[in-house]
Protein backbone atom coordinates (compact mmCIF):
# COMPACT_ATOMS: atom_id res chain seq x y z
CA UNK A 1 0.00 0.00 0.00
CA UNK A 2 2.94 2.22 -0.31
CA UNK A 3 2.72 5.30 -2.23
CA UNK A 4 5.09 8.12 -3.40
CA UNK A 5 4.15 12.10 -2.80
CA UNK A 6 6.55 13.98 -5.55
CA UNK A 7 6.85 17.87 -4.93
CA UNK A 8 8.13 19.93 -7.75
CA UNK A 9 10.86 21.74 -5.85
CA UNK A 10 11.74 23.97 -8.17
CA UNK A 11 8.46 25.76 -8.65
CA UNK A 12 8.49 29.62 -8.62
CA UNK A 13 4.89 30.44 -8.14
CA UNK A 14 2.17 29.86 -5.22
CA UNK A 15 -1.64 30.78 -4.39
CA UNK A 16 -1.59 34.17 -3.06
CA UNK A 17 2.87 34.47 -3.15
CA UNK A 18 2.87 38.15 -4.32
CA UNK A 19 6.79 39.11 -5.39
CA UNK A 20 8.58 40.82 -2.73
CA UNK A 21 5.83 39.77 0.29
CA UNK A 22 8.10 37.41 1.97
CA UNK A 23 11.09 38.12 3.11
CA UNK A 24 12.11 34.41 2.38
CA UNK A 25 11.03 34.83 -1.13
CA UNK A 26 14.65 34.56 -2.58
CA UNK A 27 13.28 30.63 -1.89
CA UNK A 28 11.42 29.64 -4.33
CA UNK A 29 8.03 28.63 -3.52
CA UNK A 30 8.62 24.91 -4.46
CA UNK A 31 11.11 24.36 -2.21
CA UNK A 32 9.37 26.06 0.49
CA UNK A 33 6.61 23.71 0.33
CA UNK A 34 9.12 20.84 0.01
CA UNK A 35 10.89 22.00 3.39
CA UNK A 36 7.31 22.30 4.68
CA UNK A 37 6.73 18.83 4.29
CA UNK A 38 9.45 16.95 5.15
CA UNK A 39 9.63 19.12 8.55
CA UNK A 40 6.69 16.60 9.72
CA UNK A 41 7.50 12.76 9.91
CA UNK A 42 6.47 11.25 6.56
CA UNK A 43 2.96 9.23 7.24
CA UNK A 44 3.39 5.76 7.32
CA UNK A 45 3.54 4.23 4.09
CA UNK A 46 4.11 7.76 2.06
CA UNK A 47 7.73 8.64 0.77
CA UNK A 48 8.47 12.21 -0.10
CA UNK A 49 10.34 13.08 -3.11
CA UNK A 50 11.38 16.31 -4.83
CA UNK A 51 11.40 16.34 -7.87
CA UNK A 52 12.47 19.40 -10.98
CA UNK A 53 9.34 19.37 -12.81
CA UNK A 54 5.60 18.22 -12.56
CA UNK A 55 4.87 20.42 -15.64
CA UNK A 56 1.97 22.46 -14.04
CA UNK A 57 3.91 25.30 -14.08
CA UNK A 58 0.93 27.61 -14.38
CA UNK A 59 -0.74 25.92 -11.56
CA UNK A 60 1.99 25.89 -9.04
CA UNK A 61 3.15 24.67 -6.65
CA UNK A 62 1.87 21.35 -7.37
CA UNK A 63 2.10 17.86 -6.05
CA UNK A 64 1.37 14.38 -7.45
CA UNK A 65 0.13 11.26 -5.60
CA UNK A 66 1.41 7.40 -7.10
CA UNK A 67 2.04 4.07 -6.38
CA UNK A 68 2.01 0.45 -8.13
CA UNK A 69 -2.18 -0.42 -8.72
CA UNK A 70 -3.15 2.68 -8.25
CA UNK A 71 -4.97 5.84 -10.00
CA UNK A 72 -2.53 8.82 -9.95
CA UNK A 73 -2.95 12.16 -8.77
CA UNK A 74 -1.77 15.35 -9.33
CA UNK A 75 -2.80 18.43 -7.44
CA UNK A 76 -1.93 22.30 -8.14
CA UNK A 77 -2.60 26.09 -6.33
CA UNK A 78 -0.49 24.65 -3.34
CA UNK A 79 1.76 26.32 -1.10
CA UNK A 80 3.86 25.73 2.06
CA UNK A 81 0.56 26.78 4.46
CA UNK A 82 -1.18 23.40 2.22
CA UNK A 83 1.56 20.72 3.94
CA UNK A 84 -0.61 19.50 6.55
CA UNK A 85 -3.66 18.77 4.39
CA UNK A 86 -1.09 17.32 1.71
CA UNK A 87 0.20 14.84 3.89
CA UNK A 88 -3.30 14.17 5.45
CA UNK A 89 -4.32 13.25 2.05
CA UNK A 90 -1.18 11.35 1.38
CA UNK A 91 -1.80 9.17 4.04
CA UNK A 92 -5.36 8.32 2.76
CA UNK A 93 -3.87 7.85 -0.40
CA UNK A 94 -1.42 5.57 0.56
CA UNK A 95 -3.99 3.28 2.92
CA UNK A 96 -6.37 3.03 0.34
CA UNK A 97 -6.47 -0.22 -2.35
CA UNK A 98 -7.15 2.01 -5.36
CA UNK A 99 -5.74 5.49 -4.61
CA UNK A 100 -9.61 5.80 -4.92
CA UNK A 101 -10.01 7.58 -1.25
CA UNK A 102 -13.83 8.65 -0.63
CA UNK A 103 -15.44 12.28 -1.38
CA UNK A 104 -15.93 13.07 1.82
CA UNK A 105 -12.39 11.82 3.50
CA UNK A 106 -10.14 14.18 1.16
CA UNK A 107 -9.02 17.16 2.11
CA UNK A 108 -10.69 20.32 0.80
CA UNK A 109 -7.72 21.30 -1.30
CA UNK A 110 -7.66 17.33 -3.17
CA UNK A 111 -11.13 17.82 -3.74
CA UNK A 112 -11.10 21.51 -5.24
CA UNK A 113 -7.55 21.63 -6.75
CA UNK A 114 -7.29 18.29 -8.68
CA UNK A 115 -5.92 18.93 -12.21
CA UNK A 116 -5.69 15.45 -13.19
CA UNK A 117 -5.95 11.74 -12.82
CA UNK A 118 -4.30 8.70 -14.48
CA UNK A 119 -5.41 4.95 -14.38
CA UNK A 120 -3.57 2.58 -12.88
CA UNK A 121 -0.55 0.87 -14.98
CA UNK A 122 -1.47 -2.43 -15.91
CA UNK B 1 7.94 0.25 -25.20
CA UNK B 2 4.20 -0.03 -25.30
CA UNK B 3 1.82 3.04 -24.59
CA UNK B 4 -1.86 3.24 -23.56
CA UNK B 5 -3.49 6.39 -24.53
CA UNK B 6 -6.63 7.50 -21.92
CA UNK B 7 -8.99 9.52 -23.49
CA UNK B 8 -12.00 11.32 -21.31
CA UNK B 9 -15.20 9.52 -22.98
CA UNK B 10 -17.02 11.83 -20.92
CA UNK B 11 -15.82 15.32 -21.10
CA UNK B 12 -18.55 17.89 -21.59
CA UNK B 13 -16.13 20.87 -22.59
CA UNK B 14 -13.77 21.08 -25.77
CA UNK B 15 -11.69 24.28 -26.91
CA UNK B 16 -13.45 26.96 -29.07
CA UNK B 17 -16.79 24.49 -29.29
CA UNK B 18 -19.89 27.46 -28.66
CA UNK B 19 -22.80 26.17 -26.75
CA UNK B 20 -25.31 25.04 -29.92
CA UNK B 21 -22.82 25.89 -32.34
CA UNK B 22 -22.94 22.10 -34.20
CA UNK B 23 -25.87 19.81 -35.00
CA UNK B 24 -23.56 16.96 -33.03
CA UNK B 25 -23.35 18.77 -30.05
CA UNK B 26 -25.91 15.93 -28.16
CA UNK B 27 -22.61 13.85 -28.45
CA UNK B 28 -20.27 14.86 -26.47
CA UNK B 29 -16.82 16.84 -27.10
CA UNK B 30 -15.20 13.98 -25.39
CA UNK B 31 -17.09 11.20 -27.35
CA UNK B 32 -16.46 12.86 -30.54
CA UNK B 33 -12.53 12.88 -29.41
CA UNK B 34 -12.79 9.16 -28.55
CA UNK B 35 -14.28 8.93 -32.07
CA UNK B 36 -11.78 10.42 -34.06
CA UNK B 37 -8.85 9.33 -32.31
CA UNK B 38 -10.34 5.29 -32.87
CA UNK B 39 -11.06 5.87 -37.06
CA UNK B 40 -7.42 6.00 -38.05
CA UNK B 41 -5.11 2.88 -37.29
CA UNK B 42 -4.03 2.91 -33.71
CA UNK B 43 -0.39 3.95 -33.90
CA UNK B 44 2.39 1.10 -33.19
CA UNK B 45 2.52 0.15 -29.38
CA UNK B 46 -0.28 2.54 -28.64
CA UNK B 47 -3.10 0.70 -27.01
CA UNK B 48 -6.42 3.68 -27.21
CA UNK B 49 -8.48 3.40 -24.07
CA UNK B 50 -11.44 5.73 -23.69
CA UNK B 51 -12.05 6.49 -19.28
CA UNK B 52 -14.64 7.90 -17.45
CA UNK B 53 -12.91 10.92 -16.03
CA UNK B 54 -9.80 12.28 -15.81
CA UNK B 55 -10.16 14.90 -13.14
CA UNK B 56 -9.14 17.30 -15.40
CA UNK B 57 -12.67 18.95 -16.10
CA UNK B 58 -11.68 22.57 -16.33
CA UNK B 59 -9.23 21.91 -18.86
CA UNK B 60 -11.24 19.65 -20.77
CA UNK B 61 -11.13 17.47 -23.51
CA UNK B 62 -7.95 15.68 -21.95
CA UNK B 63 -5.81 12.61 -22.88
CA UNK B 64 -3.15 10.79 -20.66
CA UNK B 65 -0.27 8.82 -21.98
CA UNK B 66 1.23 6.37 -19.55
CA UNK B 67 3.09 3.19 -19.57
CA UNK B 68 5.33 1.11 -17.01
CA UNK B 69 8.93 2.89 -16.43
CA UNK B 70 8.29 5.99 -18.61
CA UNK B 71 6.83 9.39 -17.05
CA UNK B 72 3.30 9.81 -17.56
CA UNK B 73 1.66 13.04 -18.90
CA UNK B 74 -1.69 14.52 -19.03
CA UNK B 75 -2.82 16.98 -22.03
CA UNK B 76 -5.80 18.78 -21.90
CA UNK B 77 -7.85 21.96 -23.74
CA UNK B 78 -8.67 19.61 -26.73
CA UNK B 79 -10.90 18.67 -28.93
CA UNK B 80 -11.18 15.68 -32.10
CA UNK B 81 -9.51 18.61 -34.49
CA UNK B 82 -6.65 17.72 -32.75
CA UNK B 83 -7.08 13.64 -32.97
CA UNK B 84 -4.03 12.81 -35.90
CA UNK B 85 -1.60 14.91 -33.82
CA UNK B 86 -2.48 13.37 -30.54
CA UNK B 87 -1.38 10.26 -32.05
CA UNK B 88 1.60 11.56 -33.22
CA UNK B 89 2.59 12.24 -30.20
CA UNK B 90 1.55 8.99 -28.61
CA UNK B 91 3.79 7.30 -31.27
CA UNK B 92 6.51 8.98 -30.79
CA UNK B 93 5.77 8.43 -26.88
CA UNK B 94 5.51 4.95 -27.49
CA UNK B 95 8.91 4.88 -28.94
CA UNK B 96 10.49 6.46 -26.22
CA UNK B 97 12.72 4.47 -23.38
CA UNK B 98 11.46 6.65 -20.97
CA UNK B 99 8.70 8.91 -21.98
CA UNK B 100 10.57 12.07 -22.61
CA UNK B 101 10.42 12.59 -26.81
CA UNK B 102 12.74 15.63 -27.32
CA UNK B 103 11.01 18.83 -27.16
CA UNK B 104 11.30 19.58 -30.97
CA UNK B 105 9.91 16.34 -31.72
CA UNK B 106 6.87 17.29 -29.69
CA UNK B 107 3.31 17.98 -31.59
CA UNK B 108 2.67 21.65 -30.51
CA UNK B 109 -0.10 20.52 -28.95
CA UNK B 110 2.31 18.84 -26.35
CA UNK B 111 4.10 21.43 -26.05
CA UNK B 112 1.63 24.28 -24.87
CA UNK B 113 -1.04 22.12 -23.31
CA UNK B 114 0.82 20.16 -20.52
CA UNK B 115 -1.47 19.90 -17.85
CA UNK B 116 1.00 17.78 -15.99
CA UNK B 117 3.72 14.82 -15.24
CA UNK B 118 4.27 12.16 -13.10
CA UNK B 119 7.51 10.55 -12.50
CA UNK B 120 7.97 6.77 -13.50
CA UNK B 121 6.71 3.90 -10.76
CA UNK B 122 9.87 2.10 -9.46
Amino acid sequence: MAATLYVCQTCRAAAGDAPGSDAGDAVRPGARLVAALLSAPAPEGVDIRPVECLSACSQGCSVALSAPGKWSYVYGRLSEADAAAILEGAARYAASADGLVPWRERPEIFRKQSLARIPPQE
